[in-house]
């Protein structure tokens, strides 16, 4: 019925609106997303509750720009709609959206925000519940994810006295580019699940406070968006997921490096996605109950993993070793590794002449049980110092680490065992989801204020006077599990008291 | 008045109604059961309940098919019931029962169950209060039990990278038969408590997935029923309670390997059952009160553990090595030791030519404070490799272990670490009986799915390349227990508070 | 006004009613309390409450049949009463002691006590406050007294498997006398505030079941009355507090001797009497309010010790081992030292012919942060080894230790590692106060089905056989306290959920 | 308007009453406070609310007694007021003051305090929110505040019996100077936001008890005003904060020398002080909330530290080991630096002739997860051994600790592994400030109590016995996090119940 020449009416769009036949309207272009319905990341509920109408306003928050060019076929890319013809779609508020709003609205002033744990605090009552469980999910049982975070409890400072600690100086070079803080802002996908403006917020935030963002390839903006926004002389890295079609990849290397992009962080840690379960059944929730129980006994474990499959269908499972001189071949950026988990790795890395790897388990968001980059910070330095007399941190091999990171406190002892970085990630994506643009800014202030307060307090003048010997991490590895509890005797137990008010002891 | 070869009339099976003189009628056959009430393993209320009338729809779904025949004496098996003379039973249906139905209607969709914790989530909710307990509980304070879970915990990965995992290979060969994952269904008891299919609904989902089922002494189906329901070159395995009367276990072994069982699995930790008191204390609630109240002071200790003895009083205590020899004589069937706990039984046994062991403590359900499997592992892989050189995993003399295991991930680490494959069972007894045979259907397809993964973020493509050195085990012998709490001090300490919504602040 | 010869008439002492002139009457005597109500152990209100009146109902109970003798100098004892005269005291029960009786009254049968771990339950619901606090408290923070249980589970087992256990045995020799177990009943101060019949209730107990019982120096029964309660043959150890005037030690101690005492337990780590808090705190509880108001700023630390203090004030803090040789020259005994706890002090009670020592720490009610028995027992087993070549069990000199102890799993550890036998002193303590005589009974023959249960599962047929192999006790010296948690990062962990079945996810 | 001669009315006074100008009286002085609204420690609104007004009674009990006039420039010193012409502030009680008072009556008597837990306890409920957040406060996630405590419990005793313990003794000399305990209250700020006679309690009740108070430079009252409060002989040290004005030091410093101090404690750990979230938050609750709102996007980072940092704004972060000769040059009392956190710094300490050491980390108000004092005690013992051939305690060298003290039983672990005294800082002040100058009393009396007791049941009758093989710190420096909890897992295992009574049970 609708030709790819003319204009498609309204009217006609609006009787494809159920399972049977699903078309759609975003930003002027009519598709038939019919037999895409079961492989929406989101669920199909949402999609039919657009059905024959304009999806654009729901769309556009939470899709990379190309992203329904990219994964429907183009047979079922209708053509344009007739503008005038288009129905107002009057969006539905729901009491629980209402109740989200207001909770917005009662955010407290970004002057009480004094970490990054409260950014973390609001956005969870702020965000939308499919985008918090989109960041803040792991892998499996999320164990790595949280061991990310308990592995800097285990490392304990030895601070220095008595030097004179009125200038003190935290900024440092990464990859030969200047960088106020020992940190980066690391890749993360989806940005536009937080925030309208998802990475931007980033790219500004990064450009006032002289650090450098890392432009994840499943960023929400396009790259050349994000790209476009940077500073004159702002520094920018790519992180890639490589594809099945290798010439696909080398196009957008290419077009990268031309665009002046200084490095690029080859992931490696995700020839599959994990299992993201929070995130999995959220999805649950988006879908339409009728349906549901109707396939009440059909195996579907496929499809549940529908939307993180989607998104990263193309990423190549046959990546290997082998590649690496193809890359060496394509482009002259400096190539990291991203996601190295052990120092065999990282030595043949620096054997092949990489400039340097991040070790990392992807946040945790991959296989639970995976250490954390702290923890393989220790062997490689210690693996890579004996085999090849190196000593960290290094500028031509340079080491970093992300994962856990939620102070400067760990970001600087990271630094002094051997870290060139540290990656800093979801705390970004909290900052702008609860108070965007300004949440980076304050963020980035916060941990600038953390790191003068910590050097003075450790007694080092610069990154260089942060030292492996200023750090205990002799309880690092251990990985222990308490004997299960007695819980006849501890229910037995009866606990101390306090002294108590008279008045609360006749009460009781 | 009943003789053996006339029929008996529902009139006067009805008046032995009582603790005095008590009857029941099974599958049309007429047992004095008056003798046998107190030592019921689920009480002598519930026989009393059908004292005089036709047990057979209660008694089906929980007893093995001849358990009756076999325990009480063969001068109380008064004959066969005049079927037309039968009263029917009107089943009265509690509240309580009545809300379990209510929520065995509200299970989520299967494609809702994530993982195998689900299905034990759910179980647990939907199961009648007695096999729950039967199937969770576990010796004294369940220390072992949750530690066999535990120690995986301890146990972390060292995965590699830039390996082509395009495709990748979980299919191993145990005792010389092929598996399409390195687990197995282990034997577990009473499969009917939990579903009317008992172990068939294993049976069935082994063949579709292509994994070996152990067929336990102890099952609720018949043995021949579950050999006759294997499809064609299926192949099962029969665990071992030796007899005290060594006549019927070499009849039985005999038996077994002429329906092709392909391996005997001799239980070997369990000389005495061990105390599993969620499992006695179940028991209580199903006396009649009136008579536990009179017998108030009555010391009862042994009477408690009735339901476990019963089950088990023909497993003979003095099974002794010496005995190895005969089994060796009158089977083919390669001979495994399954519940050895440490290196030097697990010597002896190579040394006297079996063909492996099951490290285990019968899923903590026997000795508390045994060790986990996993940990028993490593020891004797070293031992057994210092001593007589042996690798693991090996052909000849093949380790397994058992207890805990919930993911892929957990199997994966037995593998690493020399063991040819692991057993699971209470995860499937959980999912037939939350949702009968589809639930192992589906948790089997959950650990191919997980097996995938695993397999790709570990960069191994198959089991041969997950080795050692991808394990960080040198948490895993650490059994610790924190100092006990200071509760005067935590209860001064004021814990730190996120910023938190303006709103919320007011009301607090 | 009340000489010593004639009868006092109950008037008399109904005018002596008030702080400034306090009399009571105990078992027809008359007594002037007054100047004793400060330093009486119990507070001063109870005593307040019979001024005048005759209190033997109330003081049976809870004091040693003695105590009001000794502990008030002569000339307060003023001489009998008339009988008739004697006012009956209406004892006012509280709504506080109805619902206790109605608690007593709803005990479960003796048949649901499963393990001691639920006499201890049952005796916090149904004793009297005031017992409860005085049993279960410990000093300080109580840190010593839990780590007595919890060092147990910092024990795992190594069981051996095909091993003929029909027949197993758990009978032992301690100081030469058969113990059918290997543990005796410790000795604990005040039975009979648990229960009328106080120590009897053990000395009855052990006699059925082959134990063996320690009399304590502060038993509320009379020494003569425990020794004559026993069966012939029926052996008994004595605890000694030494006195500061030796003379009337060494009177008990001979006296002891020529009863039949097999063996005198010298207590040598309370020179003073520890702080137990919970017990202080009790007391404050029996006060007049009034009183304690009008004292609001006065130092009362003293006086709110009084209770321990009063009943401990004999004991000789200059005890020494200087007086060991006089020890040994006053009886022929075997003497052991009770409350050891390093190899150093252990290896001179060898080099001074004693025959064994209990390394015990007074079941953490002394020095808080003392270690276990069990944990001392390891250093001492491995240093007497190496500087005397001893091995143990020794029969020429005994290891014994106690506290913690709820199971025969625990005792054999420590048979295990060395020790001759085990001492258990509260559980008994709850076993009575909860179900008297056959609370006990019953408690014992639970640990005799456990000892039996947990042979078999050992692979040991006799106590010889429980050898050190048997246990790694690799983690048992470690004394960890986690890294304070992040409470932050931790309020923030949105916790993973199962599958939830659907009507309860709707409400939620 | 206001000249500084004549008096100034309070009706000139009463007009300057807003943000835009605001004048306060202080002490019959008018100051014009209108630029140092924002710079205010305790927010501006507490201030707004007097303008205009004579703010006396609330300024007095916080506030050092010349910080007005030390904070504001001279020239907003604007003169003295017309007394008869000045409106009395009439002072509203809020509801939750009057709760506040009302606990305050309701506290338990003294007697009823048995150890420092419970004025911590007491003092939480009574004290003013903001005293409290200041006191109790700590660095970032309070790590290290906790793990002061935490590391105790990782120290065990090895107690030693048969000693004669009568007589036992555990007064010591710090720096040459008798103390009746090993341990001295050492220097903590603002003592009047607890009590309104601040650090006078401790003066007092230092000399009754015979130990020495350590005067700090941020003293709430005035540093003669304490040092007047002596009594004769009585002991004091002083805590120095180094000032950017050498010339104020060198003056501060003689004129102790000159009162007779008897030696100088450097802080060297606050170069910056750390960031106290608590009390950073506590801020905000006394803003204006009008005010909050209208700036809320605007960064406040920085303001929301003034109070600490107007405080401390005068020490010197440039302090440095070559300003140590010019103390050295400045006066001839002992230096010893406060807040040393290795043995690297402590040999700099010694090798450069001070006197010794403080081994703190400043309460874990500073650098959190610094180590505890008692931690790097045993490292600096091991190394200046090593280095040095020094044994401690060391009369020549002394070593202190501090943090996290609650108890004797804490202090004498200290001595055991060689300090010479323990500085206490915090369990004082909740003593003043729950229960005033007879809380500090009472306080020392428990120490005393509990040191008599310790010192017995470890068998020490002299400090001297007091040695390290008494204490098993083999697990001191374990950091220990556990593995993150399986979140499915334990919510799944359905914990081990007791036998309960009948009626609880069927209401369950």
């Amino acid at each position: 019925m609708a030709g790819s020449g003319k204009l498609i009416s309204g009217k006609e769009v609006a009787q494809h609106n159920s399972r049977e036949s699903c078309w759609i309207i975003v930003h002027g272009k009519v598709y038939d997303v019919t037999d895409f319905l079961d492989d929406h990341p989101g669920g199909s509920r949402i999609i039919l509750k657009y059905a024959g109408k304009d999806a654009t306003a729901e769309y556009d928050p939470i899709h990379p720009p190309d992203a329904i060019k990219t994964h429907l076929p183009p047979e079922k890319h209708l053509g344009d709609v007739d503008p005038g013809t288009v129905l107002k779609v009057e969006v539905e508020v729901t009491d629980q959206e209402k109740e989200r709003l207001e909770r917005i609205a009662n955010r407290p002033p970004l002057s009480e925000i004094l970490n990054l744990h409260d950014f973390e605090a609001i956005a969870r009552v702020v965000m939308p519940e499919k985008a918090w469980a989109y960041y803040s999910s792991a892998a499996d049982d999320e164990i790595t994810n949280r061991e990310n975070h308990a592995a800097y409890h285990r490392l304990w400072w030895r601070p220095r006295i008595l030097r004179d600690v009125t200038n003190v100086e935290w900024s440092t070079t990464i990859l030969g580019h200047p960088s106020k803080m020992p940190l980066y802002i690391t890749a993360t996908a989806l940005g536009k699940l937080g925030h309208p403006d998802g990475e931007l917020n980033l790219t500004k935030a990064a450009a006032k406070h002289g650090v450098i963002q890392m432009i994840p390839t499943l960023a929400s903006c396009a790259f050349d968006e994000l790209v476009d926004a940077a500073q004159p002389g702002q520094v920018q890295f790519l992180q890639l997921y490589v594809n099945k079609d290798r010439s696909i990849t080398k196009k957008f290397v290419q077009h990268a490096e031309k665009r002046g992009i200084k490095a690029l962080f080859i992931t490696v840690d995700a020839p599959q996605l994990g299992r993201r379960e929070k995130d999995m059944r959220q999805k649950f929730e988006a879908e339409d109950p009728a349906e549901v129980t109707g396939n009440n006994q059909e195996d579907k474990v496929d499809r549940s993993q529908g939307a993180a499959r989607a998104i990263s269908s193309f990423i190549d499972p046959g990546l290997d070793w082998k590649d690496i001189p193809w890359f060496q071949s394509i482009t002259k950026m400096p190539l990291i590794l991203k996601g190295v988990q052990c120092w065999e790795d990282t030595l043949q890395a620096y054997d092949m002449g990489l400039a340097g790897v991040v070790l990392s388990n992807h946040g945790g968001r991959q296989l639970d049980f995976s250490r954390s980059g702290i923890e393989i910070l220790v062997e490689v330095v210690r693996e890579l110092g004996a085999r090849r007399g190196l000593k960290f941190p290094n500028d031509k091999f340079q080491l970093f680490v992300d994962g856990g990171v939620r102070r400067a406190n760990d970001v600087l002892k990271a630094i002094a065992l051997g870290a060139t970085a540290v990656g800093v990630g979801r705390p970004f994506l909290y900052a702008f989801s609860s108070y965007g643009p300004e949440g980076v800014d304050h963020a980035l202030q916060i941990l600038h204020d953390e790191f003068e307060m910590n050097m003075r307090l450790l007694g080092a003048r610069t990154l260089k006077e942060v030292v492996p010997e200023m750090v205990d991490a002799s309880s690092l590895q251990s990985h222990i599990v308490a004997v299960p509890g007695d819980r006849l005797y501890d229910s037995n137990y009866e606990s101390m008291q306090h002294a108590r008010l008279r008045e609360v002891k006749s009460k009781m």
